[in-house]
């Protein structure tokens, strides 16, 4: 594919950590929320292997935390995901698939719980605020709502655990998965999660401050040769492998949470309401029409850009949406929606990609 | 600037057009409604110089059409724009922004009335479809909105209406500045208004099946050559010089429309409702704090990524949010927000761009 650049502007905007990231050598980027998220330093291979085996801090400021605060902001929040959110605890992460009234998604955020009237969304691409201000404006909800200045580093991989502690001690190890808490740097206390978009493990440090962030930034590449650490960003490859989606290729507002896996974060039978659960109880009783499945398919490299039909003998049986060749299992690796007929595990296909087939078969996802 | 790549994929949403583009050449791209918006084929002087003289068609199928019918739609539509939609008539389209309840801007659309209940609005970059669903679900509003598969072609320049004539038939040019009506090509009937992002005259075609689409993008270059047509894309310096506003760039949630400059479309004293009517009626009893007003900066070239601080005799006294070379005046325009004591032409300021002190003055916008 022919390299394209990418117009800079005031619009497209530049986080606390792009001038370092420039510094790092990014080759590329996407527009995430309205805002640059690198995508790539080397090549992704070299970057799985490197994530794989050591530790990377990516800049994903991207990830935009919506905060909600005051007396109805549990309400609203609530209003927003099918995710029974009414035994949430604070300090605690909860991924939930936003959806509207016609039980579509529409975002599938980690909403953090700091107070019991204070939350924080942290939204894939789409803009939750809009969403969030159009339904409390309409019914008038004691709410304060807005993009809070927060920029985010991730650090990943299995190093991670041992490059976290010589920064914030050996407490951050007591950390469990989706939980987070308070942490020191610089006589400056960090919210700091265990999560993050890969399955190498690791944390997400969430800074407010951009000269303090810069500086802890650098700290850790004063620190990093121990570690073999590197600037990265999420790999295409590890994630599809671990089945993280991603909002926008995997889903979008044409599918539902029931057609994406998501069946364990829809809680129909609790008493919260939220506004799609008519539709989604219907949906549910009808039965979904496609599901998301993994797939692998015979060959060693693939860049797509849009959806690619997905045929057996001759017929559409569903639409490849994300994919990468993958060093492990030496094969093309991909998500896909699949015609409810045909969701079995081992269901052979064949794609067309400028004018070769190429056969492959469905999976079980994560990628096994 | 260092150039850095784009990475493609399913999220960042091609158009109809996307494949002509690229073999017309296209260098770079933004994202825009979370679509590739082409950004340049040769230099932007070049384009500018040849837009004003000749005919250019133009990609623009970021300009999203979010479709809103049913019996409340028109009280929809209201709830959300300042401007006094009352009076509005079928085949004309609306200049509106749309503000929150705190009177913020939230997005700066073309809204077509096509029937008393069935708009589509045109937007900027940020999700309107997601806060025009948050408030009818909220209120439970009997309307339909969805975005549509509509794909826009602008052809501006002087030559655009002979061009459009010799494609859709001398009726073309009986079309008002702001008005749409239906044209044939090929027995198939296409919406044309009279708009666009540029003050050099035009139109655009809004297309909705793909293949036509593309056969009428292909026609154009068949009879091009007369007219000398090239493929191109809106242009910073012209839009600049014309005082055309790109929301995310000059403004945003940041800024209220009184700031902006759209007084005329800011209706208090009518009888309509819309959301953010309460906090713009206190906002223009107390009186803005800050206008956007056109600079002109003594340099050659510059290329903003975020904003720039104006000051003036060491004071702060703005921030500059797009700038381009201009050709015309042989200076640096831009577009700025100004605070309020400092908003006179001929007011001087300075600005640091890259260790380096440049001097500006204020000026009126459109550039003059």
């Amino acid at each position: 594919m022919k390299n394209i650049s990418i117009t800079k502007s005031r619009r497209l905007r530049e986080t606390t950590f792009s001038s370092r990231v420039e510094k790092q050598g990014v080759k590329s980027y996407t527009v995430y929320n309205h805002m640059l998220l690198p995508t790539g330093f080397s090549s992704p291979e070299e970057e799985y292997e490197h994530l794989k085996k050591n530790v990377q801090i990516w800049d994903v400021s991207v990830q935009r935390e919506i905060e909600i605060s005051g007396k109805d902001a549990s309400k609203l929040v609530q209003l927003m995901t099918c995710r029974d959110l009414s035994k949430s605890k604070k300090g605690s992460c909860y991924y939930a698939p936003l959806v509207d009234v016609d039980g579509m998604i529409i975002n599938d955020p980690l909403i953090y719980k700091l107070e019991e009237n204070l939350w924080r969304i942290c939204i894939a691409d789409s803009d939750v605020l809009l969403f969030a201000k159009g339904i409390s404006s309409a019914q008038n909800l004691n709410v304060k709502i807005f993009e809070t200045n927060i920029d985010t580093l991730a650090v990943q991989g299995p190093k991670s655990f041992k490059i976290m502690e010589k920064v914030f001690g050996s407490k951050i190890n007591e950390l469990k998965f989706f939980k987070f808490d308070f942490y020191d740097f610089n006589n400056r206390k960090y919210l700091i999660s265990r999560s993050g978009y890969s399955k190498q493990g690791g944390f997400e440090i969430h800074t407010e401050n951009a000269k303090a962030g810069q500086e802890l930034y650098d700290y850790f590449f004063t620190i990093g040769q121990d570690f073999n650490l590197r600037a990265g960003c999420p790999n295409h490859i590890e994630r599809i492998e671990g089945g993280l989606l991603s909002y926008g290729n995997d889903m979008d507002i044409g599918d539902n949470p029931l057609e994406c896996g998501f069946d364990q974060y829809v809680n129909l039978d609790s008493n919260i309401f939220f506004l799609g659960k008519d539709s989604l109880k219907k949906i549910k009783e009808t039965g979904v029409k496609k599901r998301l499945m993994g797939v692998k398919i015979e060959g060693s490299s693939i860049q797509l850009t849009k959806s690619l039909s997905l045929l057996s003998e001759d017929k559409l049986i569903g639409e490849l949406r994300s994919a990468a060749y993958s060093p492990k299992y030496k094969k093309i690796v991909g998500i896909a929606m699949i015609n409810k007929d045909y969701c079995n595990l081992k269901q052979k296909f064949e794609i067309k990609l400028d004018e070769k087939i190429m056969k492959g078969e469905i999976c079980s996802l994560p990628i096994e």
